[in-house]
């Protein structure tokens, strides 16, 4: 039986998941492919450490170097994470001929152009399905799955600390600060959580996920991305009320007039499917103008889905290595002369409803002054919420529109914060009414 | 650029979504392909019949043969459905060394193993995405995307006739009969809605999901089915009432003494991701050893959703053919001399918690007598719920129980119908916990 060699560069958490995966589930990886893979090289920082896989000390190296280097290695797993380094180590992969997988969704959202145009140059394939969604096989779906639609959009909950922390705050309340102290000490959320609850690691992989959507190469910078670090209790509770749940989402859609990419906390309709996903899930919904509405979902993160990904992409490349072919199916799924140079819309630009919290003096009059300043932008009021009394005194007052233009809408709060029954900046949050489940 | 020659075999719903979406995305197709598809034949009932998209009418046949015998025809798309005729136009497709592809459940789970071998042998490849769950890329999940996990389990909402009575139901109320008449006149259910409501379809697409993700074939005849006829409003209550949903399920595990594989209505914890699934939408949760829970979701059914997964299959064999390569993934995921002939356990040995509804005289002594059967047969009750009061009279007694085999509980039951004090045949609902959400 034919033996395909891996090496892998990085022996942390996903490294080790992917060795358990190849081990535990030897037997049936066989079955499946026909083909047996053996890891030849694995490059670590610490060749002596204690891992909860036994590997023979013999393929272990400190040297990325060997691992690019040896012939028998036909597909290296880059697993080190960062982007300079693992730059370095997928272009030097890739130099040498070699087919390569990655979980790393910095490094593609940064370098991704340069490594998908080298990688077609050359010949060789590139797997990342690790990259978005953990183990939600997400990639393959709108490479493969899904490559009869044209994608109009895709709404995602793909950071599971964030919606770990939407999740307690709905369910249990809590102050956002409160909440991501306990999460980081269950293990849900890093010491230094800046990338999760700023939306910048939602950022990297909606800049994969749309590029592949609509065939054009989404740049980070053009993403409007705000995290969850405002959302307050009342916030939640409100959004409850109203008939909506807070997610962190990532959302991409193609119109007539442009690309829209924005990663924020959104209100979503109850009923809708995303609204259902609680804790350290995550979930792609995509929607295709044949299929319509889809939804994948599962564990976005974590040691073994993320290396039932790696190693299902290796599989993948095993299988085109043991019929001979590369490049069956693009990178990004458009073959790259047919990669478009679409511009994204400024979030300056979106129009959508928004829920709008005030801290407003508590007596006659406010409401019509706030309002005056919506009529005079042309912005439309949906609902008004005081909450509690206060006379003479600041409350909380909740404001929801329809749609309205979001530059409208800043220059509306603007004018409306400079007001002295307002007594503190307002906080706005988008709502995605997310239409077309009929059920 | 390269053309690839299409010749459908059946031109009624799904094949006109196929022709529309060859036609509305042929932009996007070629985008993503470097391909082009060309229909080169569609064979048909009637050749002047008015339809929704418009053809050359010149590639318009009434005979099969025709298509089958083209020399320009590489993938024949076989959209008749039944399974005589189906399996004629598919076998002939195979033997004249032509790709298939095929949205027949019914032709894959009775004549599956003779299709797909003779596929293997002629070196052809089969695709049937659009047999399970319409548009929902389940099948290259399965195959492909969690290829490097050993399934454990799989269940399944895969009929949306059945998902859409028992929402009706749940959120409405509404008597079985009722609500499927109303189906009817909406276009929900068909005339005949025997297939949907007894369970028969769901069981076909039950075969394919559990063949592929055990490496086995499962026979139709050894799914035990049960269809959703039995269910009354006072079940959807009580099941609202004690935290569950009742939904038609697929149901198929591997475990070490061997398979399961199963079709009836189903308690579901309120919390898990398929409770959630409304309407006519269909889910699939599958179970991996390495990913943990994977769920996809979206249109079971429809033209389009249909035609979305069948000319994504018609895209994957045109990559194979654009390449030059076949049978790159075998047909079930499974290389052939790797297929188990694994043994479906019958459902008398299953032991999950059971739901059950007597009618019972409403007088004191009753439970007593009633619950000493099943203490008799080693069977514990979880809860009693008796609904209403009509001293001397017949009420709904409700009684869970923790974990029995079926083949006690079944005797159990037989017992107590003989019982003076209960009036009608007991109803029961097997429960599943679906155990692994922690989110």
């Amino acid at each position: 039986m034919e033996r395909i060699g891996l090496g892998l560069i990085g022996f942390g958490t996903v490294g080790t998941g992917v060795v358990k995966v190849l081990e535990e589930n030897r037997d049936v990886i066989k079955e499946r492919l026909g083909v047996e893979l053996s890891i030849r090289r694995i490059a670590c920082r610490d060749r002596t450490r204690k891992r909860a896989v036994e590997v023979n000390p013999d393929v272990l190296t400190t040297s990325a170097e060997e691992v690019l280097k040896d012939p028998g290695v036909s597909i290296v797993v880059e697993l080190v994470g960062g982007t300079e380094r693992a730059r370095e180590f997928v272009i030097g992969a890739i130099e040498e001929g070699k087919h390569v997988v990655t979980a790393n969704k910095a490094l593609l959202s940064e370098y991704g152009r340069e490594v998908f145009g080298l990688a077609t140059e050359k010949g060789v394939d590139v797997g990342f399905e690790a990259s978005v969604g953990g183990g939600i096989p997400v990639i393959k779906a709108l490479k493969e799955g899904l490559c009869a639609n044209r994608i109009e959009g895709i709404t995602g909950i793909i950071n599971g600390t964030a919606n770990y922390i939407l999740t307690r705050m709905t369910e249990e309340g809590g102050r956002f600060e409160d909440v991501l102290k306990d999460a980081q000490k269950k293990g849900y959320a890093e010491a230094d959580p800046t990338y999760d609850v700023e939306g910048i690691d939602t950022a990297h992989k909606l800049a994969i996920l749309a590029s592949m959507a609509f065939g054009t190469w989404i740049e980070l910078d053009d993403i409007y991305t705000e995290g969850i670090g405002r959302i307050t209790e009342l916030d939640v509770k409100l959004a409850g009320e109203l008939g909506y749940r807070i997610k962190l989402l990532a959302i991409a859609k193609c119109e007539r007039d442009g690309v829209e990419a924005r990663v924020h906390p959104t209100m979503i309709p109850t009923g809708h499917p995303l609204s259902t996903v609680r804790g350290v899930y995550n979930a792609v919904h995509i929607y295709g103008n044949a299929v319509g509405s889809v939804m994948l979902y599962g564990r976005g993160a974590g040691m073994m889905p993320t290396a039932s990904a790696v190693v299902s992409d290796i599989m993948d490349i095993a299988r085109n290595i043991a019929k001979g072919v590369t490049a069956r199916v693009p990178p990004l799924g458009y073959i790259q002369q047919s990669m478009k140079e679409l511009k994204v819309r400024p979030v300056d630009y979106i129009e959508v409803p928004y829920y709008l919290r005030f801290s407003a003096i508590d007596r006659p009059g406010v409401l019509s002054r706030i309002s005056g300043v919506f009529g005079a932008h042309n912005i439309s009021i949906a609902s008004v919420i005081q909450k509690g009394r206060d006379i003479g005194g600041a409350v909380p007052l909740v404001i929801t529109t329809h749609h309205a233009r979001e530059k409208e809408l800043r220059t509306a709060l603007q004018e409306i914060e400079k007001l002295d029954v307002v007594t503190a900046e307002p906080l706005y949050i988008r709502i995605e009414e997310c239409g077309g489940e009929d059920g």
